[in-house]
């Protein structure tokens, strides 16, 4: 077998997709490319059993052949060369041949039996997103998934297709972020749960252009520019999330997101290490924010420009979960709903897409003193 | 004790003094700053016992007082505000109030008498450099030395005043660098040694503008700027590295650097772990480079351009030293001088500026085949 590439779109190629690639595993064979060689075109993929990345292009080969190359050792080598023309054969002791202007490299190849099977998900039910539309809803949702895996389906994050839009849920017990793209509503509810090592190397692939996206019962495929994804879903019901989202918290507390986040990133340095806490105490138009580290005796207190006409309270937080919140906030100005000291909190931006709307709640902590 | 000081103003001050705070110490002090208010200036100092930072400004307190204060955590809050005035002041219970418009600070401080004395080193004989100068002369020798403990002096570069300028060399054992600034000629030769950790500290504060060198036996003092940087230095004497340079390599290799570091990137990935060994075959006018990897099967050979003329020969070396050398020789062409496969290899920067000299030697490997 035989064919020509040029080596910058061959490493490409690689470079969409080497990240399915695993760094650690028990099976040798996953971290390999799957080389595919059939009718003139080149199909690479990789996976990690959760998974996985395919990805085609034309070649004039003068053979098939479907064969395994070791995928950091062929993606290095490749993305070292000049832009050169590489020859690929293959030899008659499992070697494969590349052969430069200047070099000849031989590498040993495997039969491709052994490398697991990327699934088939089937192509009925179409969405179409935008890239960037999608790429932001997993940006502002994706953080506030569970990193415990005592509750399988919390460590993912939840697409769910409703008569309000498609709506993007992750929650880890504490906090919660609802981001709904109003662009795509269905008559009939469908949960899905993608989890997080697929958002995060997702998330990475998207760009602008539209994603194609299929569903099954076990799989979802993303179609990105002559690329696909495939990752398995989580398995589980996802927890009736509604029901802990309060209805009404009467007293508003707006401020100004960067200079709230400024003041909680000094906090965070004053928040003892064990409880991590940080105290808004707030009356009509005052908010005072403070933290305390007793271990090492030390003390912070700023005062926060703000509007606030409801009841006064002191309330306390933890002050990362304050800081991750405020980090996905894109806004000039959010608004704290809160009812009491005991109950959960909602952070809204002030403005927000006519087709979208992000909600975050978030539960207080019991203060010190 | 009561003084103001801008934000920024004191930023830039502990930016400079926080590379000499270790980040893990037994003693715990040392991770602090050493604040030294007196008659309207302040000086800020910090030590890990090998080497030590110090620099002041001036400002106008009420009292003089000695005290140590968090490093980290007064860095962290100071460069986490804005461009802002801060009013340091002492509280009755060992707590220092730094408070801005909008917050107010506390941090515990404690005593000085416990931080360790920064030596002062006599300022009798004084070497003025250039800052841009010394940093060259160090990135382009201290790579090469000894990350072993075995014999100490080889983990330092040495300096060494002499009557052809003032050298600096650093060796392993199995390779040597030696860099001469001829401006600085001395007639009596004297030789200091500089650990690693200070050169590394070091050359991240050296840039444009003059640097004045003070040795006493045991320690240096740089003054660079407004600060001061102070080292000890390694009391050991360092090994009689003249006696291992060979004074005639008659085989001349002349090499494109670039083109050569290309193909050397390459061969790392199929110079086998064990081994990292990497092939030169060099006949007239040719030099073909090769690796081989027989665990994963694997091997590699390209062809450089060259100009030779000596005898044929095969040469081994570890690919990895070779890299580093290439990645420090900063011109167009380069000069590899060979005498046999078993000695010394000499390697030269074709260009150098006329008051610099710079010499790398490197010892070949026996090649496994």
């Amino acid at each position: 077998m035989e064919f020509k590439i040029n080596s910058k779109v061959l490493e490409k190629l690689l470079s969409k997709i080497i990240p399915a690639v695993p760094t650690r595993t028990p099976m040798p064979i996953l971290e390999n490319f799957l080389f595919d060689i059939k009718n003139g075109s080149l199909t690479v993929c990789a996976t990690d059993l959760e998974i996985a990345l395919r990805s085609s292009l034309n070649v004039a080969a003068d053979e098939n052949i479907k064969m395994v190359i070791p995928a950091r050792l062929l993606y290095d080598i490749i993305r070292s060369l000049d832009d050169t023309q590489i020859t690929f054969e293959t030899e008659p002791n499992s070697k494969i041949k590349l052969t430069t202007d200047n070099g000849v490299y031989n590498l040993s190849y495997s039969p491709s039996e052994d490398f697991p099977e990327i699934p088939d998900v089937s192509r009925e039910k179409e969405v179409v997103f935008s890239g960037v539309d999608l790429k932001k809803a997993f940006d502002q949702t994706a953080f506030a998934m569970s990193k415990e895996d005592m509750r399988p389906a919390m460590t993912g994050t939840l697409l769910e297709f409703a008569s309000d839009g498609l709506r993007f849920v992750a929650t880890d017990g504490h906090r919660l972020v609802k981001f709904i793209n109003k662009s795509i509503k269905t008559s009939v509810t469908e949960q899905y749960i993608l989890p997080e090592r697929a958002i995060s190397v997702l998330v990475k692939q998207l760009s602008e252009g539209d994603v194609k996206l299929y569903l099954s019962k076990t799989h979802a495929s993303f179609l990105i520019g002559d690329g696909e994804f495939i990752t398995r879903l989580i398995g589980e019901k996802y927890p009736a999330y509604n029901s802990v989202i309060p209805l009404e918290n009467e007293n508003l507390l707006a401020v100004n997101k960067q200079q709230l986040q400024s003041t909680i990133k000094r906090m965070l340095l004053f928040s003892a290490s064990s409880s991590k806490q940080v105290k808004f105490s707030i009356s009509k138009s005052k908010l005072e924010v403070s933290a305390e580290d007793v271990d090492h005796g030390s003390d912070a207190k700023e005062n926060v420009f703000c509007e606030y006409n409801g009841d006064s309270m002191d309330i306390g937080f933890n002050t990362s979960y304050v800081n991750d919140m405020l980090t996905h906030l894109n806004t000039e100005k959010i608004t704290f709903k809160l009812h009491s000291p005991t109950k959960a909190c909602i952070i809204t931006p002030n403005e927000m897409d006519e087709n979208e709307e992000l909600m975050m709640l978030l539960m207080p902590v019991r203060l010190n003193n």
